[in-house]
């Protein structure tokens, strides 16, 4: 599937010694390509948002661990310490900069979920030369950004089935190729529909208050030669009255197990005027991002926000009078009752979803 | 009732000569009072939204075009005409001064309504000397602007009604005091349960893409001392959810007999969530705004504007990449089934509406 950008979200340079990514915040007026090396560079480009977007984030860490390692190894080796001592202060160097790479954003399940996953690699070889074990970190890495790829793929094979050709889509946010290793959730099916020649439009929610619709979205989409059409998050009902919206794709962060799902602030209110409209509103949802342990959405902690983000941020000016107050959500929790169904790389779950969730989790990798 | 604000939205000097404004696009940052004096001062100021909201530029017009006539009398008797001859070169001149300002904002339906009713006070006395023309002409703008304050003071005693001591409200755009010569129609159920010690709590939506949300309504009910909350427009489902909201209360632009109401973009997505979360929607209208001649909204014609306002403007730096469409209708029509009641200075109309609304506008003044 044809997805525009010249570039990848995330990759390791040619020599294993760098992440490379674009830097988001640039976007879309500048494409800014980053070679992080340091620790504290890539802590630095997760927690500025320079990378972001769970699975992406997830992948950025991965990497960034293995390259930690390999300057740990070199440590090692020009100090030349025997093999077996070499182990231990391998693995406690590892796990301190595991821990400083996971500071970097706490919220973002991904982050910690691979993070586990290539310590878990260590741990599992301890009996193997350092040399080794660095090796296998780089092949795990690898293997968790070609599974995100992988779930994308599938994820749109499964969400193609729901678009018809000329359809009007809607999204909210950026479930794009820049939130993950390639082709997004939510926009995985609208590559596949592209490149299909459905002659799909997209209507892309702003996103407000850090405008991930406007700035990321936007630009993606446009750039692979999709018909795309920016609107402010309150026209959402306009287009719908007016017949171009034939279905709603959004991402998700979290899905409870009756189906409940969080995302980015407004999607509930898409969700919402979606069903007024009688519009079928679908969540795309990796199953790693599917939550046993929760029962219903209420469980889902939200993060609230620095206020300047809505009375500062992007603007050449305040835009705000001194005192007022600002409330600056950045999730909410779409009702399951709101969801048509929840496609994830395993098929498409619909309601009742304490059943067909369950479904989609079985066959799924550990995480 | 207790408006916070030091000064008029719309006034006219203590010597009559100058139309005095506070520039609203210089708000919240600065409060910039301007004094305007020729007409192309005035022009401008509707033009460049200076001074903005159906009400107030009506009232702007009819002190404009006063200062129109009275600068053409003052030329006149340089001149050293004769009573008679100096009436019908009064009424050209008079008439090519009121199409000019008519010209500013030509959807403005309070703009041309003002000047067609300083005119028929020039028509109507023409067997007057000029200058006693000219008297009636101030006496007529305030007249204009005096029952603009009672209506709206009017609208806010039946809204208040509607409201419970500790109260949360949400609104939508700027349907404040800056949008009227006083009071606001929307606000003003909040300026007078404020007065009365209700201790409500309101929510303003920001209002992409122009923000009156955020720099009006907030600007000037933190003004007022009232406790005010500014969200982004796609956080008032959560508010409603968080059951922070017991009403919704927004202006409108035209009302349709059956009671579909035309009112900035984003109101009919704030009614559809009302009516999901179960919360009243009240809409507050002069009666001036019933259109008598429209069966339903879909005969209310919507204004698309620039879209700059989207991708652009307000910002420090261009959020789109070049090739990205942009949307931009500036209002859209929310439907009577979701508007719990209509507010006029008449009364409060509930459905059917097209019975309920033709009782509001008996005993109207002519518009």
């Amino acid at each position: 599937m044809h997805t525009g950008l010249t570039y990848e979200t995330v990759a390791l340079d040619d020599e294993n010694s760098a992440l490379v990514i674009i830097d988001q915040t640039k976007l879309p007026n500048e494409e800014v390509i980053l070679h992080l090396k340091t620790q504290k560079e890539i802590y630095d480009a997760i927690y500025l948002l320079q990378v972001r977007g769970a699975p992406a984030i997830g992948v950025a860490a991965a990497y960034g661990v293995y390259l930690a390692a390999k300057e740990i190894l070199a440590q090692m080796t020009g100090q030349g310490g025997s093999a077996s001592a070499a182990y231990d202060d391998f693995l406690k160097a590892f796990r301190e900069a595991a821990a400083y790479l996971n500071a970097s954003r706490p919220t973002a399940v991904n982050l910690s979920w691979a993070l586990r996953r290539m310590e878990k690699v260590v741990t599992d070889h301890a009996d193997e030369p350092v040399e080794a074990i660095v090796e296998l970190l780089k092949k795990e890495a690898v293997e968790i950004q070609e599974e995100d790829i992988n779930i994308c793929r599938s994820i749109g094979e499964y969400g193609l089935t729901l678009i018809k050709p000329g359809d009007g889509l809607l999204t909210h946010c950026n479930a794009g190729q820049l939130a993950t290793s390639r082709f997004g959730t939510a926009t995985a099916p609208m590559y596949l529909a592209h490149e299909k020649g459905y002659g799909i439009r997209v209507f892309a929610d702003e996103t407000r208050p850090l405008l991930q619709g406007a700035r990321l979205t936007a630009y993606e989409l446009n750039k692979a030669g999709i018909d795309v059409t920016l609107i402010c998050d309150n026209m959402a009902s306009t287009v719908m009255k007016q017949g171009k919206i034939q279905a709603v794709f959004v991402g998700c962060d979290r899905v409870a197990m009756n189906g409940d799902a969080a995302n980015k602030i407004g999607t509930s209110g898409v969700a919402i005027l979606a069903k007024h409209y009688g519009i079928p509103f679908y969540v795309c949802a990796p199953s790693s991002t599917i939550d046993e342990t929760l029962t219903d959405g209420s469980q889902i902690p939200i993060e609230e926000r620095n206020g300047e983000e809505i009375s500062t941020m992007w603007y050449a000016k305040k835009m705000t009078a001194d005192g007022v107050k600002t409330f600056n959500p950045a999730f909410d929790v779409t009702d399951h009752e709101l969801i048509s169904a929840i496609i994830t790389e395993n098929g498409i779950a619909r309601a009742p979803y304490t059943e067909s969730l369950k479904r989609m989790l079985k066959g799924t990798k550990g995480h």
